[in-house]
This record gives C-alpha cells, sequence and structure tokens, in this order.
C-alpha cells in the first residue's frame, strides 16, 4: 500500500484550544484509496520546525499532507515555509490571484488576502469551492487549510490523484469479555494470521466492561477466517456487545 | 518554560477508528503547570517507529509522553519498545506484579495479566487507581495507558514531579469580522508585541463568519495590552461574539 503522513500545523491544537478534526476524516479517505496514513505530526507555528518535519516526511513516505496555516494573516507561514523546505521561490501564483480577484470585491480585496495566492515556483493547485483560496501540491507534498469543510473540498479535488489501491478491510466484534481474559487465545490467533492486523480496545458501556476487537487486512478470506475466529473467541468468555463497531 | 511531546501509539488512531482526546487534555493540563507541549506524534504499533521515534523525542524535548499500548493483549508492545529505546532489559517489576495480584482474583491473575508488571530495568511506577495496572517514567519519559480515564490518573500521579513553572496566560476575543480584513492591523499589532503569540482562528456561528483572537503570553503586562489592542481592533470591524472562548 502508499503511505501517507499528516502534518498538522497549529499552536492552536498543541494549546489544547482546538480539537484536530481532520486525522480521522484523512484516515478513512486515504483508507478507501488504498492509501495507509503511516505517522502524524503535530507542531507548532515555526519556521524552522515546520521545514523540518516537511523534509523529513516527504522523503519517509509517499504522500505528506500538511493542514492548517495558509490563510491571509501573519500566523500562517506554512506556504513560505514549505517554499523553502524545497529550495523554491514563493511566487504569486497568477491563476490563484484571479481566483482570488474573482472571489472578492474590489474593496475586500487587500494584500493580506492576495497573501494566499503565494505558492513555491513549481507547485499546482488544488482548488477550493468553499472558501476560494487554493491549497496546492509540491512534489509529493500536498498543502490544505486547516479548517474542515475546506480540507475536505481540497481532499475532494485531487484524491483522484492518489489512484485506486486496494483498501483496508476491517471487521470488527465486540463483547462483554475483559482483554486480560481473552489476551491468551488472541494471541494465538494472531500467530497463525500474520497477514491480519487485530487490535484490541477496552471499552465501558453501560457501566459494563468489554472489549472490542478490530481485525484488518487486504485478503478477504484471511480476514473472514480471522474474524470468524476472533468471534467465537468473544463467543466463549462474554455476551456479544451490539452495535459497538 | 519546559518542552514536552507527546507519543501517541496506536492503530486505531492512524486508522480513523478512534478520535484520540489525551492530547488536548494533556496539553492543557501541562501548561497550568508551566510545561508546553511543542510537538505530538501519532505512530503506528510498530516495533522500529516505537523505539526511533522515542529515541528522537526524548533527545530533543524535556519531558516526554506515550499513551497506548501498555495493557495485556499481543498488541501492547509499547514497554518492550521503551526498553529497547534505552537498551535496558525488560524485567518483572515487584511491586507492580504485587499490585495486579492484590487487585485480581487468583482466577483472574495469569500470564498475560502480569505481562503489565514488565517495565524497563531503571524505570519507576506511576501508579494507577482506576484499573490498577501502573504506567511507568524511564528518565525524563512517561508512558501512560490510551484510556482517557487512565492516563489522566497516571498524570495526576506525576504532575508534581513537572516542577511549577509559569503558566502560558491566554486572552481570547472574537467578532464577526473576516481574518483578511482585520489581517494587516493585526499583524502590526504583533510586531509591537514580539512576546506575545497572537493566533486568529476563523469560525462559522449562526450562519455568520468571524474570527477569534488568541493572545498567549506569560507576561500579565504585556499580555494585557495586546490583548486591549486585539479588542479594539475586532471592535473597530464587527460585533464582538460573546461565548466562544
Amino acid at each position: 500500500m502508499k503511505t501517507a503522513c499528516l502534518i498538522i500545523i497549529g499552536n492552536e491544537i498543541l494549546s489544547g484550544r482546538t480539537q484536530d478534526k481532520n486525522l480521522a476524516w484523512l484516515a478513512q479517505q486515504l483508507n478507501s484509496q488504498g492509501v495507509r496514513l503511516m505517522e502524524s505530526r503535530i507542531i507548532p507555528d515555526i519556521e524552522e520546525v515546520i521545514i523540518k518535519t516537511v523534509n523529513e516526511c516527504r522523503a519517509r513516505f509517499d504522500v505528506v499532507f500538511t493542514t492548517g496555516g495558509i490563510g491571509p494573516t501573519h500566523d500562517d507561514i506554512t506556504s513560505g515555509c514549505i517554499a523553502k523546505a524545497f529550495g523554491a521561490k514563493l511566487i504569486r501564483h497568477p491563476e490563484a490571484e484571479a481566483i482570488l480577484r474573482r472571489h472578492y470585491t474590489p474593496e475586500q480585496i487587500n494584500e493580506a488576502r492576495l497573501k494566499m495566492a503565494d505558492i513555491p515556483q513549481g507547485a499546482s493547485l488544488v482548488l477550493n469551492p468553499v472558501s476560494a483560496a487554493p491549497g496546492f501540491k509540491m512534489q509529493n507534498v500536498y498543502v490544505f487549510a486547516g479548517v474542515p469543510s475546506i480540507m475536505q473540498a481540497m481532499f475532494a479535488n485531487m484524491r483522484h490523484e492518489l489512484g485506486e489501491g486496494k483498501p483496508m478491510q476491517s471487521r470488527t466484534v465486540s463483547a462483554f469479555a475483559t482483554e486480560g481474559t481473552i489476551a491468551g487465545e488472541l494471541a494465538a490467533i494472531q500467530s497463525r494470521y500474520p497477514e491480519i492486523e487485530i487490535g484490541s480496545y477496552p471499552f465501558f458501556k453501560n457501566g459494563r466492561l468489554g472489549t472490542s476487537l478490530v481485525c484488518r487486512g487486504l485478503d478477504d478470506a484471511s480476514l473472514s477466517a480471522a474474524g470468524n475466529e476472533v468471534r467465537a473467541l468473544l463467543v466463549k468468555y462474554g455476551e456479544i456487545a451490539e452495535g459497538m463497531e
């Protein structure tokens, strides 16, 4: 599978002010394209950190996404940092400028808003019908807005570029059985299905402790066989909990 | 300020199955201790990745926290990885074992549950009254559970070790004014207060677009002065939005 990394740029996430909502959404969308999100980094609005992180991640993963920092205010420094990371000039992109000039009235257009048309030389635009200001793609790095509705619109406009890999399939079974009780037999199932990843996640529901077991894999037959064994294990030790997918 | 990094370990976060809730909580708690969360990494349950990430982060930040992967099942590999990251042996800690043997009945105790007493040689326990199984501290790395209630109980038992630095103070003002309108004057305020971080965050409320401006800093007088200028700027361009802190 193709690998991806998400770099979440923003002091507001690291201060606890804002709860990120992009990672979970993007992870699921990427999976449906057959791309696996392998890592995410949440970093502050500090130029050296952004440059270093982008350069580390673009070398290690097939595709990198960044969210945040491409608006009109002084703390929006992502585009300039991406340019520096690639050793490229930051240029005012004519098409991006034209888009902004069409979107805003002559009274609204100002230097701060036009700054949103500045992208690294060699990058291509990723259009955004929600708020007009485009994201962009520089080699294997996609630079998106942090606002979820805008990020999602940008993703919709580039997802076809990811190709159509086989999505990871998953099967989840949950029961009121504790992890410690089933762990030994579960490990034995895992060792019989090395191509399937089995994750075990405890939960509380209606005051009762339980475990969700998630099998993930690319091969339908293995997934089905492992899922059946996992289900039989849970049935043996506890009552199946419905609605815990 | 002391710096911190949070390493979130778990395939379930990266697949989008589970929304992380530990980062925002921990960030706020750390701030109240005068410690600043500078970075977070979300990584999969893969031994080499965990070891490499822990070693990179413990060298770069004053304190590192990990969440996830210290339960009884086969996919709980964090403790062993931390031992390898430090080149330490993984040992069955006598006090941790005693805690588990008191917590579980003789019928419940088994090798999977006792595995939760295995920690790197030289580490000290971080107790957990919620589910008994302890976390631990190895040099500047704190290893916590991923379940929020358990993670929070562990943090409560070690937060005094962080000392009492001065917390970052913040002041937020929100108004129905767009970022692009205020950006130029806001940048001028920022340049007059380099010791204050001013963040600008757009929002939608009742179908109207607005901006929250957050001033953060350690010096009360500067924060107050910058906050007043920011408020005056917003009053000039839009109606103040209450309840958007």
